[in-house]
């Protein structure tokens, strides 16, 4: 856990988000400034900064948070008509927020990857 | 393995490939359309649909994929820089080869998610 990044404080119920949902390794809440229909956040309890964090010890956890995805999706109504995730690493992913988390995007026709 | 699927092919060698990592489980060969300086695929040699099939029996899989994302950005030199990595699911996704594949972008400033 991370005092002051804002993905530790949501799952510490500090901050408010739209929490759709929860268990004992993930949260996924929607996100703030939505650039799709459904923009969710997929993110781990555990504070770590990126994907490229990925060890053999935590990967189990990363395919795990890939599960979390697709069951948002069905829960959304987007399993059929499909989705896209996204995760940025650093300064030219477009990295904004240094805890790990998956772009869940979906309800409409994604365009270019970046 | 399926028959006709192009990198089920190229994974046996029936297609030319830039291949640029091999292991037990993964590969990764540049995509031959690039989309930005390091325009790579890392995917399975299970063939998987999409990222919608991750269950409990090959979240490791996943997680393991990540980590060969990781790998290759390192050795391409883009670690520092940054990068991103992008799965997409069915028709919305803007899924192109049914067989699970992560894009690995970088070399330059990523734009919007899609």
């Amino acid at each position: 856990m991370s005092e002051s990044c804002i993905f530790c404080r949501i799952i510490r119920g500090e901050l408010p988000s739209t929490m759709l949902y929860q268990d004992q390794q993930a949260v996924a809440f929607k996100d703030i400034a939505p650039i799709a229909p459904v923009h969710i956040l997929i993110v781990p309890r555990q504070h770590l900064e990126s994907a490229a964090e990925t060890t053999a010890e935590n990967a189990l956890l990363i395919g795990h948070l890939i599960r979390v995805a697709a069951h948002v999706a069905r829960e959304q109504g987007i399993a059929e008509s499909g989705y896209r995730l996204v995760t940025n690493i650093g300064k030219d992913g477009g990295q904004e927020v240094f805890h790990l988390h998956w772009h869940l995007l979906g309800g409409r026709q994604m365009r270019g990857l970046g």
